[in-house]
Parts: C-alpha cells; structure tokens; sequence
C-alpha cells in the first residue's frame, strides 16, 4: 500500500473530567466519529483522557480501575478505520505495584484500526512512562510502575521498550509528559527512541496545569525537541480542572504541533476544548508551520486562568450562587470582580458587615462596588453578637476543687478582633450563604495566608480562595487590569485600590489615618516568595548573608534599599524572624484549615508546597550571622 | 587485634525532633558521651535521627541540608573510640535529583573511631536506602535519590552497593527501614547483602510510625529476616510525633534486636525515650534472646497511642490549656478522659453550649464528667445568638437592578442546625479559649469525618482532632476501656455510653425520645472501614456485588444479616448511594478544612488517605448490577 505524503492528523484538547471515565470516553468516541467522517488518519488525545490525572488515592480502587479498563476497549473497537492515540491507566492484574497493590502503568495507547499495538518488543500492547514527576502536585510514582523499575524487574535493557510504534498511518515515537522534560533525569527517553531514524512523527500526550510562565518554557524545550530530532513532534495537552483536595489546578490545553523546524501550529485558545486538524508531511525535515515570536504570560493570562478555575471549580460543586463579604478594600473587590466575569449579577450577594472600627470611607466603597457590578448588597452589622460575646465570657468566673482560688476570665482588645472577624464569616456569611443557596468565598491573598495574617474560622473560611495564590502586588495588578481592559470600566473604585491595607479590627487600624496591616509591600511580597516559590527555597540564613553583602536589594529585585524601610539591622532581623516564625507556626496551623487554593503559579499553598508542623527552625549559620550583626 | 567474642551494642531509642537537626544533634553527643563511658562499641540511632523524617519539603531549604551535613560531621568526630550508626541525609552537592535540585540521599552512616566507612565498593563513604515507601503518607522518592536509580545513573550492577561495612567493632549488613520490607518489590536489599557471609550483624534503623498492630508484622517480617539471615538483626525505631499537617503521626520506637533464631530482646516500653544495651555473640548462629508469645495490639495501645500523640502534639504547638465542648455525648467525653490523662485539672474547661434542642439528661451528663475528672466547667447558652443571626438574616430582602423582583432570604429549621453548630464553635469555643489561654479540641470520629457529618467552622473546628482517626465502635471500647482499666472507675458517665447518639439540633433529634444520628452501628462503621482503611478499597460495586451473592456480612464482618437493617434492596442502596456521595462530596469539602488528625490505623484522613475533590463516581459495572436489583 502506497503511503500518502501527508498524515491527516487532528489533536483533542478536550475538557477531561477526572474520575469520570464514562464521561470522558463517551466524548472521546464521539470524537473518533467525528475524525472518521473527516477522514482523519490519526487522532490524538491528551495523557489518561480516560480516568483524569489528579484523582488522590482513586487510584486504589479496583472497580474504577476495570471501568478505565473497558472503556479503553471501548475506544479500541471505536477505532476502526483510523489511528487512535490516548492515554489511560494500564493494568497488569497478575503483578504487584511495590505497594502490593495491582500493577497500573500511566500509558499511551495506540488503537489502530481495532487493534492496541506497543512499541515492538514491549511486552505490553501499550506505551509506558519512563519518567515519572515527583515534585510539586505530582505524585506520579505513588501509583504508577514506571518505564525504569520494569527493565529493573524483567532484567532487560530500557531501550527494548522506547522503540516506535508501527501504526497504519505512520511509524510514531510515542511518549507521556514528563518523558520530554528529561534534563534532570538519567534518561532521555526522546534520546533513546531517536535512534529509531524510521519514526515519522513523534507524540507527546501530557496532563499538564496551567503554571504562569511555564508554556514559554515548554515552548523553548519542545520545540528544540523537535529540531533536534528532525521530525514533528505533536504536543496534546487537556484542559478543565482538577485537585488535590487542597490546592485546585487549572488545565490550559495549549496543544500544539511542532514542525521538524520547532516552529509551531497551535490550537486556537486555550482554556478551551478545541481540534487541531492539519496535514503533517511524511518527509522528514519538512517545515510546515511560520516561525513565531515568544509569548511571556501577562496579567491578562493570570485572569483567564482565575476566571476558569472559578467558573470550573463551581460547576465541579455544584455551587451556583455565592455571597461575598465586602470589606471596601482590594481583596474583596478583585474577588466580586472576578465572580462577576463568571455568575449572573444575580446569582451573586455582596455583604458588608461593619463593626465600631470600620470608616464610613471603606463603607462606601463596598456600597459602590456593588453598585457598580449592579450585583445586590446588604449591609449587616455585627456589633450586638460582638457584644454578646463580650458579655457572655469576659469576666467568667471558673470554680472547681482542682481550682480552689477560682480563675476570672478576660477577653482582650486582640481577642476581640478576632471575635469579629469569625462574627462575620462563621455567623453571618455562612448563615446567609446558605439562605442565597451558595457558598462564599475566602477573599484571602497569598502574602496573608504565609504568615497567616487572617483569621481561622473568620476571614479564613470560604468554599475557595480565588486569590488565595496571588502576593499582594499581584492583586492590585489584576485589579487595575480588571478595570482597565477586563471591563473597560472602573468596576472596582479607584478608592479600593489606593486606601490603606487594613483589617480595621481596632482603633489602631483606621484607614482615614492611614493606619493599615502590618505588611510592607512590596518587600514583603517579596521575602516571603523568595520562601515560598523559589526553587530553592531562600530561608533567614540565606537573606541575612544577601543582607551582609549588600545583595539583598538585587536577589529579591526590590525597588527600593533595604535601609529606607528598616535603617537598623536591629528592625531588619527583628521583622525577618517575626514573619519567619508566623510562616511556619500559626501561618501553617491556619493553612491547614484553609479553603482549597486556586493555583496559578509555580508554587500553591496545600498539595503542591507540602508542609509539616514544626514550628520555626534557625540554622547555626543563621545564629552565628545574627550574632556578628548585632554585636 | 583480636576480637572480642561479643560486641557490646547499644541501641537509642530516641525522641527526634523533626525539623531540629541542633537539638537532635545534641541528644546524641551526649548518648555517645555516656556509650564511650559505658565501654559500648557499637552505638545505633535511628533513620533521620539528625534532621527528622516527616518534614514535607523542608527539604528543599538547602541552609536545612548544609546544617544536617554539619551537624553529620560533629557525630563523625565525637565518634572516637566507638563505632556509631545513625541516618541523615546524604548529600551530593555536585549532582541533581531529578526534580532538578541538589541529589539527596536516604542514608545510613557509620562513624567509625573518627572515620566515616561506606559499603566495600561504594562510591560513597554512607549506605544508601535502597527501596523508598511510596504510599500512606510517605514521600521519601519525592526527596531523596534511591538506589536502582543510582546503579542506573552509573550503569553499574546495584550488588556493588549493597556490601558490607567493614567496621572496627563488626563486618554491618546496614540498611534503611523499607529496606526489609521487600516482598512487593523486584529487589531484596538483604537478599543481595547475604551472599557476604562475612556480615556479623544487620542493621535496619527506622523512621516508622505506630500504626494498630503493625509492630506485630513487623515481628513477623523481621524475625523471619534474621532466621533466614541466621545472623543477628537489629531494629532501631525513634519516638516522637512527626505530621504532615493534615495528619499526625506517634512513632513508637518498640526497637528490639533479634537473634539468628528471630527471637528479640526488646527496649523496655514503646513510646519513650530508651537504650537497650546488649553484648551481641559475634558467633553467628548463637541464641541470646528467649522465644516470646506475639502481642496483637488492644485498646490499650490504642489509648497510649492517643495519649502519646496528643501530650506531644500540645507541647509542640506550645498549648498549655484545652477547651472542651461537651455536649454530655460519648465522642466529647472520652475526648475530656484523654486530655485529663495528659494535662492538669486546672488546664482543662469543659463547655456546654445549651439551645432549645438540648436535653436536661445530656446537660446533666456534661457536668457530671467535669465533676468526675474534677476539671472546671461552665454553661454558655446559644439562644440569643442564634435567634439574633435569624433576626438578622431571615426576612432579608434583596434588592438591585439586575434582581428587578427582589429577593426574600429564609433561613430553614436545618441551616438554623448549623447555624447552633457554629455558634458554639466559631464564637463560643474559640473566644473562651482565647480567653482561657489555649485551644479547643475537635471533637469528630473517624465515621462522622467520612461522610461529613458535623457542621464547617462548627464541631468540625479546633487545634487538633484527637479520635478522628476511631470509628464509631472504637470509641465506645475506648470509652469503657477508660472506665475499667485507665481510670478504674467511672470518669465517663455510663449514661454518656448508653444514650443514643445525637446532634441535638432539632425536635428530630430528642434523645430521650431515642431519637438520634442517622448512622446505624456496627454496619456503617464496617462500611466506611472498607471503603477508606482496606487495601484494596471496596466501592459501591463491589458492596452491591456482595450484597447480591449473600456475602456482605462475612466481608464486613457484620454481626446481624443486612436484611434486619435494611429489608429491602432499594432501601439498602438508597443507604449506600447516601453515605457514599457524602463521602466524597460534601465529606471530603469539610475534611479539605478540617483540623489535623491524629493517626492510629492503617489509613487516616488527610495526607495518608489523599483525595481530589470530583463528587462520587459510579461504575458502569454498579450501576448495572444496581438495576438488575431494582427491575
């Protein structure tokens, strides 16, 4: 049989629903209808298109691993007539994980006119993953066997399994996500299969979350990928949402296809289900897409991302109306703005619950907002609960023979404060969420969750935290985008945005004498992604030696000298270690408590910066600096 | 030099500190202080007995690694004289991990009279873990380089890492905790160690938590391993608690060291600070230990487990003083009962938070226990509150332009359940024990936080949820257990053990009408058992399928046939559709912001057992065998 020059091929970047095979295959064999009407030759669909990627410990069920299973077989009967690549979990049933539990690999399929065909000389009808993501969200080795421990076991060389797939429509390298994304690893399994000069085309199907900046960077790699190997390289990526309980990822899709140039083809948007259908040339070396220039994620990505993760996250809960409490401030209002982009006006409630301590200032501008967003408002006070709280423990008198001279006790101003604070979430939005029939949200920002600069049970609680992964200096950002381009408009007063930060909880925090929250921005900002994002991790020993040398100012890129805010090294430290110690103490007790995170950069709070409670540690070194500085 | 015809070991069951490598460090200078005046010759610590084990990703702070390595090198000169074995982490400064970052290894190093002395062959001066668990709550392949891939990376057999450490004092079999635990995995470490018949003496030094009966398998695994090895084995676990934020964890130590015969010498007790010193025959093959009865775990262990764990976890949360709503219920008693056991009288105040809906005969219990553990008490009504919140909330009318007919909130007789709920929580609980000077407990079982029945920011809250990881059952036995033999003499009111379980929130729910929860024990404890602590996890499929073949009873280990609960199939799966959507649905919401549960059994909430949010999925395969019974 004569081979065409051209191998129609089409990727689908569908929406995957994790946990739902029935779903995902039921529109994946539409799909493949689809393809054959268009006289498709293959088809590509992301990494486990089936079961979906981050399903926490589902993994260890066995009836979803069957229903995964058969639907898998339902895709390779669906496919006759063309080339139907996907990925699902595989099963061995007659071997064991190294946790004794049945042995499932993270697989490519090729289903080629009715039947599964592997790499020549697997043993298995399927692609395995070599390399396996163990850092970040990624818990890959938890519950898949992969590529390395199955040479290991069988005693035979790695190579014997990277070896092309002979499909009917062309000779195909077929790897999963990570596999392209070797130069940390003792592998390159792309190195391995490109000894193979009778691959045609090369496929990565991957599961890979929307992280700002990263598809720049995945762009450089594979695209020299696919120069470097001299054939197109098919790049499918998913889009929807999943989690890890904790911490909520968006999927862009961003799917694309690389010519042997490693210029690219690109599906339409991402965020989007989408096809990419296009005639890939059999010649190797054949250039078939324009050359194009970098694109570097703006705030405009980051409000994309947000705004589908809220959308998604939503409908996943079945939530679809939300109360949101107003303070007159930046959080509060970048989150009304946000949920407005994605509700009906009416489908939303702004609160505002003032107490003795809030500015008739910060009053209206709640008001406004609302007024604005043409979304309804309320405004419910909290000083008689707060009041009665009051009354009801301050001054308690505690009696009994293990007490002999009794105990009175006293609710402080700083206890008080957060008496408010959860008055206004634990009570009223809660209760008044459930009377709208919704949920409400954590308007939390991440420089406050890291040193958790809120209160559990009171500006804490929520059903998300939107914002919950944006530093404070991103948030006015967003908010000045929001209004600027988002709505063209200024949805959120400028009033919100230029007021002083500030819970105003006590006399000493009142906006209209600029009285704000005790963070300095944006160092602040700063310090503390310098703790929390970097890849390695700066901790008080390595910004105490930047402080030494005097290179503080350029590795944390701040705009201003560390002296203009703190003229003592004195105040320096005592501030380091008053957050470092907030970071990892309470900051870490109220996470643990927190609401899941919308995760849009390289490093969310929960499952992907995983944490122990241990309280603040010091090293020597730190001590030892400290002691030269102040001595 | 000839040998002595025993060696003299001791083995240091010791408190580790996770995150504390000084304080570690320091413990064990002075125990190798005391060893050289005790004339020992081999001195063993446990895995990680310098940084800890459970640190999340403080291992990625390389200020933490460089102080590990640091504190490393101050054991390897105090070694003088002696030969000491202890875990750290290994670092190679001049490699990667595959994630990207500085190599680290799991590993065990030997200190030898001032010399550190790797395995024969190894190009490294420390043994390497070889096998990484990789399930419940460990991570250890997300950190540390094991060895399969080290003989990977350097393409050389992994016997050549597995040899014998040639120390003064003995020819070491040395490995790392999972090291023994190999049948699931392709590599046996001391299969391939005992082709040396020159080892005089195996080491397995540990980081492994207690869990319910597992030291009981261990027993069985390890004394098999040092019959087969006919070579003495010693087993070096530590104390302390250690997290991973969500889910706490007591290390036992109940280290021991086996003779060639697998019979062991134990330290003392479990669950403190010990060292066993013992003169090891360095004839291979000789007996030293007597033959014992095995010991399954009971109540007993259970209860020094939680009391362990809950005396630490205060201590390293810096909490002095406890707040206990009690509600004249089981759960919060037997909560009381234990914290009583670790804190004095006068540190402990129980609460009762009475509405409409509470009972005299559960009122009068809650002060009875105060009065029978002598710990001071107080009565804080509800009323007001929650009729202010209705007064506020309910009659509300919405109004706005995009809401032209205007909007009227009601607030139901069930959100007003949780509105109680979260009254005496989030307002009460929390600002007395602000003004108390400490924390509240939570009070939730582990058949409660399984399908989310309790109330977000209400009974849900607090510092610490010390029996969520018990069914329901578990703390009935524990209750009594209480009673009987800890106490010796009736702390829990009898009535708080006979009186139906109930939240007390509504006119449904009148205990003296014996009206209470919806969950019918023993059946929904087994249930839940199987759907959360079994290793292969049961599902609606599997249960339908047993149902169906007569053999749910002697699977879940029911003691009534399912048909005096439930007489007839569409009851039984309307019961079983209920629990299991709640579990995964509104059950795992409230778990995502649920305090941090103490770990007992095999699989406990949080980081051990790792969901992703999706809703309750169904198979194909159930929902087929669900309408077969149905039609």
């Amino acid at each position: 049989m004569k081979k065409d020059t051209h191998v129609k091929t089409r990727i689908v970047q569908f929406d995957v629903m994790p946990g739902r095979p029935r779903i995902n295959t039921d529109r994946m064999l539409k799909a493949i209808r689809d393809a054959r009407t268009d006289g498709v030759a293959l088809l590509v669909f992301p990494e486990m298109a089936i079961p979906g990627y981050l399903l926490g410990d589902l993994w260890e069920q066995q009836a979803f691993l069957r229903q995964c299973e058969a639907c898998g077989e339902e895709i390779r009967k669906a496919s006759d007539g063309l080339t139907v690549v996907f990925g699902n979990v595989a099963m061995d049933w007659l071997k064991r994980n190294e946790d004794g539990r049945v042995r499932k690999y993270n697989a490519l399929f090729v289903a080629d006119h009715g039947r599964f065909i592997g790499p020549e000389q697997s043993p298995y009808p399927f692609c395995i993953k070599a390399l396996m993501p163990n850092y970040r969200q990624f818990d890959d080795s938890r519950h898949f066997f992969d590529l390395r421990k199955l040479a290991f076991e069988r005693d035979e060389a790695i190579d014997h399994f990277l070896t092309p797939v002979n499909a009917s429509c062309a000779v195909l390298g077929c790897i999963l996500c990570e596999d392209a994304w070797d130069p940390d690893y003792a592998l390159s399994p792309l190195g391995r299969l490109s000894q193979h000069q009778d691959i045609e085309l090369f496929i990565n199907a991957s599961a890979s979350p929307f992280t700002f900046n990263k598809n720049h960077k995945r762009n450089r790699v594979f695209s020299a990928h696919a120069r470097q190997l001299r054939r197109p390289l098919i790049y499918v990526n998913h889009t929807g949402i999943q989690n890890n309980g904790k911490t909520v990822f968006t999927f862009d899709g961003a799917s694309c296809v690389y010519d042997a140039h490693g210029h690219a083809v690109r599906c339409p948007s991402a965020f989007d289900s989408q096809v990419l259908t296009l005639d890939i040339p059999r010649a190797p070396d054949t250039a078939f897409a324009p050359p194009e220039t970098p694109h570097h994620d703006g705030v405009d990505d980051l409000c994309d991302a947000l705004c589908y993760g809220i959308s998604r996250f939503l409908s996943s809960c079945g939530i679809h109306k939300v109360v949101i409490g107003a303070s007159g401030g930046i959080d509060s209002a970048v989150v009304a703005a946000l949920f407005r982009l994605v509700l009906p006006p009416e489908n939303l409630l702004l609160v505002n619950m003032p107490s003795r301590y809030n500015s008739a200032t910060t009053r209206d501008l709640a008001a406004d907002l609302a007024q604005r967003l043409d979304v309804p408002y309320v405004s419910i006070p909290i000083e008689d609960s707060v009041a009665l709280t009051h009354r009801q423990i301050d001054g308690l008198r505690l009696t009994c023979p293990s007490l002999p001279a009794g105990l009175t006790l006293r609710l402080s101003d700083f206890m008080l404060e957060n008496v408010q604070a959860r008055d206004r979430s634990s009570r009223i939005l809660a209760a008044l969420a459930a009377a709208f029939v919704g949920g409400f949200t954590c308007n939390a920002n991440k420089s406050e969750l890291t040193v958790g600069y809120s209160t559990l049970y009171g500006d804490l609680g929520g059903f998300l935290a939107p914002i919950g992964d944006l530093w404070k200096g991103d948030v006015y950002a967003l908010a000045r985008h929001l209004n600027a381009t988002t709505y063209g408009r200024e949805v959120i007063p400028e009033g919100s945005i230029t007021v002083v930060p500030s819970a105003e909880l006590s006399p000493q925090q009142d906006v209209d004498k600029g009285l704000g929250d005790p963070l300095i921005y944006p160092y602040h900002d700063r310090l503390f992604e310098s703790w929390v994002e970097w890849w390695n991790r700066a901790t008080p020993e390595d910004i105490l030696e930047w402080y030494i040398a005097g290179e503080l100012e350029q590795r944390l890129h701040l705009p201003m000298p560390i002296k203009d805010i703190f003229p003592e090294a004195k105040a320096f430290i005592a501030d380091l270690e008053r957050w470092w110690n907030q970071y990892q103490g309470i900051g870490l007790a109220k996470r643990i408590q927190a609401p899941p995170v919308l995760a849009v950069k390289r490093r969310a709070f929960g499952f992907d910066h995983r944490e122990s409670q241990m309280g603040a540690g010091y090293t020597d070194s730190y001590l030892n600096l400290k002691a030269k500085l102040l001595n």
